[in-house]
Parts: structure tokens; C-alpha cells; sequence
């Protein structure tokens, strides 16, 4: 048992809110125990430059969190530079999202996923990849209902959890506390179909063995297929 | 009659949930018609440079949008540089809120006012100083309850509202579309006991007249002591 | 009486020195007592990329300070970021002077107007805009003359002043000292004809009454007259 | 066979310069196959705020390419700012050293380790910590030898090495053109001791199973321990 | 005979008004021919980081030009970074002015020196140079006067002139037609005693001579004590 | 004799590596002493802005240092901002190359000299710019041969070497050493062809008299001469 009740292998509560802003068109508030991120994806008709005259559309990710999201404030990243670790998750948001669609379908168009988090307690960015899933298929099911997309570029769902070992325990799904206090953490994005996306494992306190690494691999699997299909239950509710 | 069905001097709709993140000393989500801003108060233990040594403590104001708060996308001003309106409006709350603190009653301590835009619908920085002044007085009476201040250095509500004049009428509490048609726009911000901190009028389309001016400023007052009692009422449910 | 000699409603010396720099369309050396503000019009023959394409021109300011302008040396603005008093600044000269122009007339060109602050002794945003009203002038008079704009923009003078309130007294034209004593400070930007272009009226320190309010004004909008008979007066002497 | 004669499992060859530059504490320069990257740690008698006081010393890296290290220039990114894939870098070589450390051994001291590359041709920052690796064993043996360090820090050897699927192929030590062909990509981190430390693993083109996984982290742990008998040979010649 | 009529070894008229500004400790306004730059001397007490503690004092320089100082108007630096050139000249106004001070005896204090180009015809860094030994002298012997100082650090008088080589002739103090067509345009900054403090010549259109560059540095030397003669008569009439 | 055993005018040892990188156009790792910079020259198919439709090419360079390059670490420029120093650094090369090139000949090309110390003591910039000719030969040569330059633009050799006055004694190629304790230094930039490119002679410490000038051009002719007769030697070994 963990210290907040939950299994080793349980995950927090899932709340999902569809069309939680009005403009966007697609947004979630995807909310995993007390962590709250608000998902919109914007879909505009034009490409990086580097896409330009090709055959593809794009798919990319912001993230940030607002100052008072957590036990003490941070300072604006918009008074500065964007940090090293925004950078990562922004970039890991990107590829996850695009490692499911099939870019010419998205032809001359790009989809920012904004994810902003309103509230943090651990896993902001794989509830950012979670939640964002949602927006986009929103969106782009949108698109193809009003006939601005021929089909829908999304070909599987992704979904994204953490995964750590704390004294001999794997757990899924860490909250900020035992994020923290974690020997390893390793963050894990896979597919519906039950393909990786992305493994990122790190080790700064004390390296893991080979055996650690498969038993959080399995956890981490089992974990996002419960989310995989809470994703498909919320978009059965959605008006398209 | 207004295109939305409102008199000239009726107010949107105001909602107003407190605590809405459990991690600042205030926090508030005010919505008033489609508006919807997060106001946070984080109380800190240093003051600015300027301050240090200084009998007095400080209120300060951070305003942002989400891209997507608006009809199009607009880009995050954190990949860029803070923006001249923006700065305008981080300024204007700041000395609203100042306005009804004695801060010597802050001694030491700082208060950061954290106003992040989820849904935007006209009337934004109004919103931010109304909602604000919740999260501040929240904020204020749980330290003095705490005991961290010795006394709740909030002198005197304070609230805002804009209001403009449209082929002849004058109307309050503009939403984006009548805010982007009007020929006047003027934000208002003034006390509980009717005093005025703020009056910024603006005509760069056609400059206005004395009694226009007279008749706005008038129409503001009567909208403001209305958002006052409502701010009332929700401080009445807070818990402490 | 003031302290430094002068009547509540009492405006300094005015010194005005047209073409004190020869390259730009339109150069004015703008003093008002020990306040010296160099407003130099440029026209160039571009616009905003926002209204490429449209069949409005554009009006736009900038204002410095050189840094021992003021009493004590502040570093220069080019080394860092502009503050967000620059910026508010900016916007408010640009705003004043489009409000008196008929953009449609400068179809395909804009104006920068900058004004550099050479000394300062209180007010030099409302000199930089009464100033710069001259230096518009002068450029668009001689662009007409010239036969490269068909039409003069310019439809009605512009001017503004600050006005203040100590110990119940109001004051006009407030020079630095009095500047930073008074309880309300008050900028207004009126026409020639007597019509209000913006308003912002300040109350950090305390709030101020609406009798307050109306005294300001009135006081504002003789001064404002009295400058503008200045303009006049010196326009005519100009060689066009 | 691959493209370039080598075996699936084989590594390019690799040469290692002791002492490449005079200055630093520990200097090499690491070349594998094509790629040439200078590793300079310097170690200074100071430590990151956030640690003053602790009883930890640091260690960080800062990775770098020379704009011709590539086939075609890229423009320095000291005219404009770090990109995410230098901050990710940069992150994993700090990650990955301190891993290995013993801070507290390094108590008020810094470790500061700079990689530049000269010529990339694949695998430039596993050739970073490869190569880092031996720079802060040189520096640090020779601060205890000179007695500025009481025992030496480093506990473990590090390594990192490339590994990736083509067509059903895994290999290991990707050069440019296998790294851009490869459907799926890893980097793995690991001790001499065989333990992990790093683990990124993408799929952006097309997701991995759990099978080819495995492979991966196979293939990418031997590669490894013949990079740390290398790193072995290079530091049994070093002049301590 | 030249273009604008002057001998080849003919200055321009130089104009020096002392107390331009009346806030800086020392401020000439400094005109030669149709080049303006306003110099001012700020003394402040702190020095530099690289100072602290130190027994010496420092002076530095910076350089400003206002946008519509030149023909066309140029974008305010203030909105982007320092030019390459900006940078060179400020440097080398610094070194100048430092040149002929004792710094020993500025111990604690600094002086800025800005010079801000009000109207650009060639020649505008020497001529900060010229006037910016003026507003020295001016301010570190009022410190004197007032025993901030014990005794004047400035040891020796120094003054600046450009001299180029247009179709075999060389000439001095070259306007700004005269710079853009020349071959070789060379800065030279000389004490009063006739000593070189910086040679800086140029040929990126075509090589010199050995004997070209004899003949500039003569010429140069004559024009600067020239201007030498100058600067101690308008000292002379200085009020201290 | 000097503290390095070297008579006044003698050189240290110069060591040329021709394409020590694959893939510039011309490469070059060039030693004088302990002064180790890599010389890029990379060309590429465009020309900045202000020469598009001209019938001119362009040759530009950089210069970076390594944070380590030095006896103590420096933050790497990327960082932050590029240093006044750097810009001049970047400037003075690239005029020196472009004046012994007939840009007509590089129409529509554009030649980046990427110069990289990798490790300093004394005279960086005149072994960037030494260096970086032979790189840029190299470069042109080569596209000569392939045919994608119709004719070599370079049209006369450069080489550059510092030069300084010590207790009297006038020295060439000055070491970290020597260049810290010089009263004077000079870099003086000549064609093979025994013209003056660039002549900078600086004296912070104490300005030099005429006949001190004479003997240090004398000298650093003649070292440029030496410095030239090594260049034709190495480029006679390359293969083109």
C-alpha cells in the first residue's frame, strides 16, 4: 500500500472535461488526482517552413504551467527564457502526438496542442500527452465533420504515464511526493496498440538494473492501457 | 436594447469559485459572461530591491492570456517579449490593488497577483482587478487568521468595469464585440466607498465629448458598486 | 501660490525651435520651463505589415530618454529591455497623434514620430505629444507642398497636460518636484476643438473624489487651449 | 553487413588524445569513427546557489557544435538562443556524470564539463559522455593528487552508446546516415557496473514492440562495456 | 581644393556650448560643421565589479545615436541588440578618455561618459571623443572645486579627427560625402603632447601605402592639436 | 632576448593542418605557438540583404573562443550576448579577407569564415585572419576546379601579426605573456603584396610617440612578410 491508499499499480481518479474553453477547436481539462492540465488544440492553415511545398502537415506542442500551479510560485517563464525542461516536455508532447497521425492527411495544416497546467501534483507531462490526445482527436474529428479534412489523420490512440521504484516497489501514475522521493523515474508513452513511443528513464540518484527496467516497462504498459480506454470513453460522449 | 439582449447598464452574468487551486494563499476563478480569468495571490516573505529596509510591503500584478483564450491562436508571449499592452495592464493592476492596502500593514511580505486568461470575452484587466481583489482579501484574511500578518492591510473593496459609447448610447461591461465597434472605450476602477483610482479613456477613433465623458464615468460608478456586493457575497462563503 | 512661483492654473515658458535637426521631414525642439524634448517626424514611403494592402497609412511614436536627462544617471534602455513605463508612453503618443489624423489620407506611408527627452523636469510625455503635434505638422504640410501626399491628414490640433492635486489645490503643468508630491496625477490629451482623446487618471497614492475628478478636467482643458494659440504661433513662422 | 562494412554489433574505431589542450584539468579529445568531439572539464571552487551552504559539490556539462561540424554550416547559436535539442543534451551529460559521482566528495566545488564538437558524423552525445567520462577522471585524479580533493568522486565508469532498427536490424554506433535511416532510435547510458542510467528511447517515424525493445537495450549494453575497457586503456596511460 | 570648399588640411567650425544639460556634473554640446553629439559626464560613486576593492577608478563611454540623426531614419538599437560598430565605439572612447586619466586618483568613483549623436554629418566618434574631453575636464574639475576630489585625475588634453584619401589627396575631418567616398579612411586619437593613444585605418576598398599612411598620421596630428587649441579656450570661459 | 628565449623579431612556430574537417569547402587548423585556431570557410549559394540583384558576393567572418580555451573558464558567449570584443574581432576579419577579394568574382555566393580558438596564448585574431586566408584559398581553389567559380576572387595574399613596445623594446607576435605586459599593442593587418590592410594600435597604459609608431609597422611588416612565405608553402601541399 501507498501512502495516499492507492495500489502499486492503481492509478489516481480521471476527470475529463470536454470543451472546456469554447474557442479552440478541440479542448479538454484533463484532470488525474490533483493534477490539472487544460488541453487545446488549435489547427491552422499553414505549415513550418520547413514543411513548405511538401506533401505533410504538422503537429507540435506547447507546455507551460502557471506560476501558482505549485506548493510555491515560479517565476513567469515568459519573463525569460524558457527553461531546459520545458523544452524537453514541449518537444516529447510533439513527437507522441505525431508518432500517431499520418501527416499528409493533415496536408497544409499544423495543430498547436497547448497544454497549460492550471495545477500540479506529479505526471504533468504525460497527463499533458493523456489529455492532449483527446483534444486532437476532437479536433481533427471536428474538421473532418465540416468537411475541412477528407479523413482523419489520427490513426491510434497514445497515452502516457509515469513509472518509478521506490525501495523495491514499482509503482504507476506518481503523485509529486513520490516523484520526488523516487530512486528512479521513468516516463513511458505507448499506443493503443501497445507499441512504444517513448521510453525515458532516468537514473540521477542510483542507476536501475536490468530487472528493474522490465518490471516498469509491464507497469507501465498495464497502466496506459486503462487510460487508453478512458480516453475512448470520454470521446463517445463528445458532440462532433 | 443590446445585440446580447442586455440594457446598457446591465452587468453579464458573474460567477465566482473560490479556491479554485488549492496550492495559492487566494485563489479564485471569476467569470463574468464568457470571461473567464484565475486569479492567484501568493503571499512571500522579501519585498523588491526597493523596498528592502523599508517599513512597507509590496502588491504586484502578472497578467497572461492562454494562446488559445481568444477566437485565433495568438503566440505565447514567453517565446517572446512581453507585449507594450500587456505590460500596460500588469501596471494597472498592480496600482488598483495598492490603492486599498496599507502596506505597511505588509511589512516584509509581498503579494503577487497572478491573473492567467482561460477564456477571453471582453473586459479581461477589469475582470483580473475585480477577481483579484477576491484572491487578495482571501489571502490577507487567512494569514491574519494564521497569524502571519497582524492585521488585513485591505482598506476598502475595489472593482472594475469598462464602458463605451456606441452611436450615442453608453453602455457597460462590453463584450468583444461591442468593445471592437465602439467609438469610446474607457476602463474605470474605483473603490467600495466611491472613490476613483483609475479613469483610462481612450478615443483614438473620434474623440469624445465633455458630457460623453461625464455621462461614462456616471454609468461605471452604478456598475461598479453592483460588482462590489457580489464580491461581498462570495467573501461571506469563503472559509477561513 | 506654487513654489516655484507660478498660479494654480499657470503654465512654464514655452520655447519652440523648428528644423533644430535638418535631415527629418518635420523637427521641433519642444521646451516647456526646463522639460526639453526633441520631436523629430519621419515619413517613409512603407506600412505595418497589418495594413499592407489597406488604403490607411500609419502614426506611430517612440520616446527615449537620454540617460542623464534626469537628476541622477539611469542606464540606457538599449542595454536592456524597454520598461513598461516606455512602452505605456509609446503607446499613448502614437494614440493621441492618430486621432487627429485622417489615415486614409496617408494611404501607403507612415510616420514615426520620435521623441528623445534631452532634459526632463516633469511632463515630457504630454510635451512629447504637444511637440510632436508640430513636428506632424511641418511634415505633412511640406509632403503636401511637395506634392507627395495629396491632401494634409492632419484634421485638428492636438495638445496635453498634466494636472495634479496637493494638499485640495489643483495644478497644471507639474514640474518634477510637484510631480512626485502630488496625491492624484492626472494626463489629458485633448483637440483643438475641445474634445477629449484620452484621459488616465492615476490614484496610487489616494483615490480621488468625483468633485476631484471635474476639477482636473476643467483645469486640463484651459491649459490644453492655451498651448495650442502656442502651436499656432509657431507654425506660422514656419518655412514651408 | 551495413553500408559502411561494419557488423550489427560492431563499434567504430575509436582514439582517444590525452591532454588535446593545455588549460583544463582534464582534456580529451574523442574521436569515434568520423566524430570528433573536444571534452574539457574544468573544475572551479564554487558551487550553483541552490547548493551553497549544502554539502555537495556539481557537476554539469555544455555541449556545443561548431557551425561546419556538419555537412552543411549551421549558424551558431550564440547569435540567438540555445535550441531544445542543445538543452536536452546538455542536460543528459550532467545527468549522466553526476550518476556516477560522489557530491559530497566534491564539496564546494564545481565540475564544468565542456563538449564541443568539431566533426559530427552520428552520435555526438554519446561520444560526449564517452569522452567526458575520461576528462573528469583525469581532472578529478589529478586534484587528489595535488591534494584539492581528499578521494576521488568518480565511483563507477560511464558510458553511452547509439542504438537503433532498420529494417528489422539492430545496430549499434549509428553513424549520420544510418541515424537518419532508422526507423526507431536509442540512446542508453549505463555503468561499468552494468547498471542503467539513461534510457531514451523514440519512435517518431514508427513505434516499437516490446520485443524490439528488448534487442535494443541488449545490443546497446555490450556495445558499452567495450567502450568502458577503452576508456580503461586511454586513462592507464595518463601522466597523473 | 574640396567639394565643400575647404583646404584639404581645413577642420570644419567647431561650436562648443558648456552646460548644455544642467543635471550632468559636466555637459558640452559638441558641434563641428554639421555633426552634433551631445556629451555628457556623469560621475558616480561605485565602480565596476572588476574594480571592488581596488585602488583605481574607472571611465567608460557610451555612444547613442538618435534615429533621424542621418538622412534615413535607422531603427532605435534600443529595440534590438548593439550593433558590431556601436560596440567599437564605445570601446574606443572609453580607452581614450581612460588614456589620459590617473586613475588612482578616481579611486571608488566612475565616470560615464555618453555621447548621443543629435545630428550625424561624418566624424561623429571623434567628435564624442573632442567634446567628451570637454565635459571630462568640465565635471572632474567642478569635483574638485567641490573636494569630491582631491586632485584632477585628467593628465594630458585629448582630441580625435578622421583623415582619408580620395584620389591621391589627403585630407582631414572628412564630412560625411567625403567619408563615403574615400579610399581609406583612418581614426586617429592624440594627447596634447602630441602622443598617439589609438591608430585605427581601414582599407577594406583597397590597400595603402606605407607612404599613404605617413602622410595621413601627419595630417591627423596637425588637425588634432588644432582642435587642442579649441577645447582650451572653451574651458577657459567654463564657470567652476 | 625575450623571457621565451626569442630575439624581438622572431616568430613562434607555425604549424598548418589542411583539412583538419571534412566538410567546409577549406579547412584549416592553424598553430603559431600555443595558439591553436581552427579556420572553417564555408560558401554557400546567397548573399546577404543589402547585396541581393547586386553583381557582388560577400565574405564574412566569426570568431568564437571555447569556454576553456584560456587558463580560466569563460562562460560561453551563447549564453548571453556576443561581447563588444568578439564583434570587433568579427568585423576586423572580415574586412581584412574582403579586401584582397574581387567580390565581383564571388556574385551571388557568400563565403562564412568560421575561425574557433581552441586554445589561446596571444595573437587569436591576427592567427584567425593568417589562417583563415589559407582556408579561403583552399575553399576558392576548390570551387575553381569543380568549376562552380568561374575565376579566383582571391587576389592578393593576407597575413596579420601583432606587435608591441616593452621597456622600450619593440617585439612581433606577442604571447599571452608579453601581450598582458606591453605598454603598447598593435595589430597590423598587409597583403602579400606589401600594403597596409589594417593598421590598431592601441594605448591604454600610455600613449606612444611617432617614432615608437614608425618601428612598430617597420616590424610587423616584416613578420607579416615571414608569415606569407609559410602560407605559400602550406597551400603549395594541398590537394585540390
Amino acid at each position: 500500500m501507498r501512502l495516499n491508499g492507492r495500489s502499486p499499480i492503481e492509478l489516481r481518479p480521471v476527470r475529463i472535461t470536454l470543451d472546456y474553453i469554447k474557442y479552440p477547436e478541440g479542448s479538454v481539462l484533463f484532470e488525474i488526482g490533483n493534477t490539472r492540465v487544460l488541453c487545446n488544440a488549435s489547427i491552422v492553415n499553414s505549415v513550418p517552413t520547413f514543411l513548405e511545398g511538401s506533401d505533410r502537415g504538422w503537429v507540435t506542442g506547447e507546455y507551460s504551467m502557471l506560476p501558482r500551479a505549485t506548493h510555491t510560485r515560479k517565476s513567469r517563464e515568459s519573463y525569460g527564457r524558457v527553461s531546459g525542461r520545458t523544452h524537453e516536455i514541449q518537444r516529447l508532447i510533439g513527437r507522441s502526438l505525431r508518432a500517431i497521425c499520418d501527416l499528409k492527411k493533415l496536408k497544409g495544416k499544423s495543430v498547436y496542442l497547448d497544454c497549460d497546467v492550471l495545477q500540479a501534483d506529479g505526471g504533468t507531462r504525460t497527463a499533458a500527452i493523456t489529455g492532449g490526445y483527446i483534444a486532437l482527436m476532437l479536433a481533427c474529428s471536428r474538421l473532418v465533420g465540416r468537411g475541412e479534412l477528407i479523413a482523419n489523420p489520427v490513426m491510434d490512440p497514445v497515452a502516457a504515464i509515469s513509472v518509478g521504484i521506490q525501495k523495491g516497489t514499482c509503482m504507476v501514475d506518481l503523485d509529486y511526493e513520490e516523484d520526488s522521493s523516487c530512486d528512479v523515474d521513468m516516463n513511458v508513452v505507448m499506443t493503443g496498440s501497445g507499441r512504444f513511443v517513448e521510453i525515458q528513464g532516468t537514473a540521477e540518484q542510483s542507476p536501475f538494473s536490468v530487472d528493474e527496467q522490465k518490471q516498469m516497462l509491464e507497469a507501465a504498459a498495464e497502466g496506459i492501457q486503462a487510460l487508453v480506454r478512458q480516453q475512448a470513453e470520454a470521446l463517445q460522449k463528445a458532440e462532433l
